[in-house]
């Protein structure tokens, strides 16, 4: 993982700025003959696309996705598929609205990574937050949607389970409830509630943070690797990497330091398919930075959107103190977004590890032993 | 990152198994002419040395570091330094205790990697953990003691905050406490309630978890990058990397997802030195994976040791359901000597991204920018 | 070097397949604040550019390069520069030619990688070569405009030295010859003797190999690694991804095999700056890896077009013996448009290694010491 | 390939210098359940150690590997198999020859690498040419034991086939005979020339270059990576990394730049095995970058050795201009030693490359396709 690209054999590179040409990936590794038209990619973008509610910027992008190079039509069966070579993924920004930038271009926004890029590049593309932007995030997500397919039978879904200070209630858990509201939060009352509790900050131009949990089901046990190349250090990685997050946890997280051994030790029984069966999974579906087989369980929190109505003290990039707050489209709660995202950084992660996998050890696995 | 190897420039490689010939590891990168001696690393390693008080494990190993290459005397000085070319560690297995693994070579251990090594390669060194023994991490140790001589002026300090369910009391921070008390506490009178606390728990055979955290000064800003390179991202990894490890924060960490936007905005000033200076550090002093100047602050839950007295069920390596209870040496708090590798982790991190900044950006520092 | 993508902080990732959309690059951790515009890099391509004169193939591609990202207007100098963040450049294909394929999808060429995309991937974009067509080449030749920029003081230049069996004469060697023949060849009168060779040649429906030297000037002393991360090493790897190249030297190459260690050794004086100068350059401006300080010169070799009139027996994917023959658009040497390709990758192998270098031991040079 | 690492899922990472306390190599990402012991790896270290004739130097190192980590006891065969974790290989330094090097510490010696290492660590081990020592490569060799074990079927024997300006006869090209002469000699007639020719060499304290050709047999086709993972790419770096290599070649070479497209192309038919057999091997076993099945054929260009005994003009680490002459143990043809260090980089490049295609590809060959 270095610099803009993450993953070693299933590897993606991004580029592009929030008022650019365009964004876009390119998607290295990809085993070839898996089916891949963009109508496979664009359902995921359009999850995380801005302006679908008024809970989130009101930016209008269509985030049309085009696929540059890597397919090619299978002659025997007549589909789109990939060929092994790299696929090029490209978005085009549409919605560059003309904006006076008068106020940003010179203050550093407190929360924004203003101050860093400056300190750091010495120039920067300050238009709607540039490379800083969470609009790169979208090219991870089309990224996501080729992962997802390299993995048989694997699933990665994520769900909101806090905003602010208000968590849900797990015993009301369902995931199809999670398409219905426009948080991506799988408990239908505390949706309900969250509305109210949104719309009164989104109107008082402040924001909020919140928890997202990613359930990635049908990992097979083995993926990973000890000590630096461990499944939830990616992981951890992968998440810290999206932007404003400031923390991730594997299967019971913080929690489990409250633990005692005996509370956290996973007991495990063999189940009728002959492989052994965990009776709780407090290890999030990792043991050793290796897979168990059972869900892989990640959380991450996202801190409250830096761009708020309140102004705050700063100074500029000339060394001046000043003072600035933020107008115009944003997500009073940009951690509902990072649904999508989260789920995609999984995907390629559990994938690229997946294909390691596969390079070590061959495809016929090393459990189970046969009885002595 | 990947496998067994961590770092870009400042690169890391260790090897060994608990009751192997040695463990070690080869520190890539290092810049040259910089004074390095076993004594500048012994320190480390006895730090994190097991068999030093009652409440960790109770294996005998004297921990001696040898420098195999990669250092050589400079005539000018009489000092022996680095010559840039890598430097190899090495440190002997001394007490590996002639002992009966009969029961564990095919019993699964629940909440450690026994199923995981062994469904993944389907062979494994059982002996002690083998590789997935917390003894591996004594060479990231000494890593870290190199890591520590490269960014000029930063230091890299850890102290255990949480035990169980009890933290500590932030108004009572005290780093010299850290080194008083066998716990790396930073709070004394917490000190004294766990001592009672954690001789209750190993009387009992029980264990329980810890929360850990470092605080890394003196680190320049504009280190990190954007997007897949971020500073954050590249710590998350590491200390998730870390045994036992299942969440790391950064900053206020989870505590952000509570936050309003206005109280998470850490506002800035200038400082007396011409620098800005920020009034706060929820952001733990990383924005957008960019280091600001103010100190980097993680934090990482580090689950109970899973080796404990009371039976817990289990399956064998041949599908037969059984159980299984520890007996042996054992830390009763593996949390605690997380606490120098945790540093560690960190300062190799942050040195990788000094030496990657360096690369990029050349020497002359971007900011502060020339008054219009 | 990995995949699709070379170098380490600068690197250089590419996409696209001949008659696909569209080829292109991602160029990453290239410095911030380098001035630059497509003008910088159009010329470069224009030079590579198929179609401008008979001795090329007769494809029209106007090989209009886009800059998607990572450039911003300095506002202090009006000027167009690098921001540090990823470089994404696009190059549409214009001329897919509606041609007729089916003789070559399912048909190996012979000397093509035909047979071994298919037997690797299993699908294959056969349209004018897909992925392992030449017209990859562009995307590189771009990255080296870029590369070019990066290292200060640095030149690098090529020319073809050698066309079938016929070399030139080093004594008639003349740099502006380069660019006044459309073999980039340095010497007049040989390259008027290749007109005449290679029309025939091309009436045939033959063609021919080609040596191509390049030179790199005012390569700073100390860029390399010893062993594996080594100037010569990475050079060789570049150079022999060009397509076609079969043969990599670096100074005197294989002559060096040939040579007493009396003639070999390039004696070292002082010159009149103050730093050594090497009274011959046999080591071709690299010793242990490492750049003296000399010209960096290499040489590789270009095997002949393989696609040719003559009909050569090949099998087809089924597994049928047949046989096939090029008609079409072609180069008979492909060699002289390499030329330009591998000082594109000799310029971002040297660029990759400044900046490692840089990393590694910041700007302050070791050398020269105070003399005792 | 970085540094002091090569490979990507098959990665080698050597330390140490030639007379420091040890050398050695973490290899990492081997498959598990692969039977090592020392005796595995010995026979090739002992092929390529010093002073076994007249002809290498005289320094007499045992070169006894140990192997510190990554292997164990399976007690179903009783058998010592790789783990899949680090295999860490160390070699002694044991006759480090207490010698006065008060005339080469300061001088830099002409074709070694003395002053590029100065100029850019400004400290260097100079004992026995430190880092740069040809001693490094005895921990390459024994990686590729290890290597050699991956590929099922694989063969990789090298050979040398010219000795300063004499080359063998192709026609009386004998395998056995590589074994029975000092040189590595298949040509048992040039092999006695060359003891002849070399003595007189070795008595005028000169040295003389040499080509060696390595043969992989066994390759599977479908091995390697389009564009910059090229398997040709990643031979040419393994091999232009070899100490005092100056030149490598695949296939036919740089005479292929002599063919006409006639003559290169490499007709295919089918074999009696029902896969494509190719009609000759110009193409050296590989095409765009990917193996053909055909054995891979390389060969490589060794400069005389830079220790001569007649006096070069050189200068010292001060500025000061003087002479050198380089008496003591000195191999007068460091090209015969070549021989077993470019199997082992061969045999190391391939393994991940069969790695990296098991990872990509998974175990099914794409290839034959069912006839229409």
């Amino acid at each position: 993982m270095s610099f803009n690209t993450f993953g070693h054999l299933f590897r993606v590179t991004t580029f592009g700025e929030s008022h650019g040409v365009a964004i876009g990936c390119v998607v290295d590794g990809c085993p070839p003959r898996i089916a891949l038209t963009e109508a496979d990619i664009q359902p995921y973008l359009d999850k995380r696309r801005p302006g679908q509610s008024r809970f989130t910027t009101q930016r209008r992008e269509p985030d049309q996705v085009k696929i540059l190079s890597g397919v090619f039509i299978d002659e025997a069966t007549g589909e789109q598929v990939t060929t092994g070579t790299p696929i090029a993924l490209v978005i085009d920004n549409v919605d560059q609205r003309s904006k006076d930038y008068s106020d940003i271009k010179d203050k550093y926004r407190p929360g924004h990574a203003d101050y860093t890029y400056d300190a750091k590049y010495g120039i920067r593309d300050y238009r709607g937050g540039g490379r800083q932007s969470a609009r790169e995030t979208a090219t991870r997500v089309a990224a996501g949607a080729i992962a997802r397919k390299i993995v048989p039978g694997m699933t990665v879904r994520g769900a909101l389970i806090q905003m602010g200070k208000h968590g849900i209630e797990r015993a009301r858990w369902n995931w199809d409830e999670v398409e219905r509201n426009p948080f991506f939060c799988p408990d239908a009352e505390q949706a309900k509630f969250f509305e109210a509790y949104l719309d009164d900050i989104r109107k008082r131009g402040s924001s909020v943070g919140a928890v997202i949990e990613i359930v990635a089901e049908g990992v097979p046990v083995g993926l990973g690797a000890p000590i630096y190349g461990k499944l939830d250090g990616d992981l951890a990685a992968a998440l810290m990497g999206i932007n404003a997050v400031k923390g991730v946890e594997i299967g019971a997280g913080f929690a489990a330091a409250a633990f005692s051994g005996e509370e956290n030790a996973d007991e495990i029984r063999m189940g009728n398919d002959g492989k052994p069966v965990f009776l709780s999974n407090h290890a999030g579906g990792i043991l050793g930075g290796i897979s168990t087989g059972q869900p892989v369980v990640c959380r991450f929190a996202v801190k409250p959107t830096s761009s708020i109505l309140t102004p705050r003290r700063t100074v500029d990039r000339y060394g001046a103190e000043t003072e600035i707050s933020t107008k115009g489209r944003h997500d009073p709660c940009v951690g509902i977004r990072a649904v999508p995202i989260g789920e995609a950084m999984v995907a390629c992660v559990i994938a690229d590890h997946y294909l390691r996998q596969r390079g070590q050890m061959g495809e016929t696995p090393a459990w189970p032993f046969a009885r002595a």
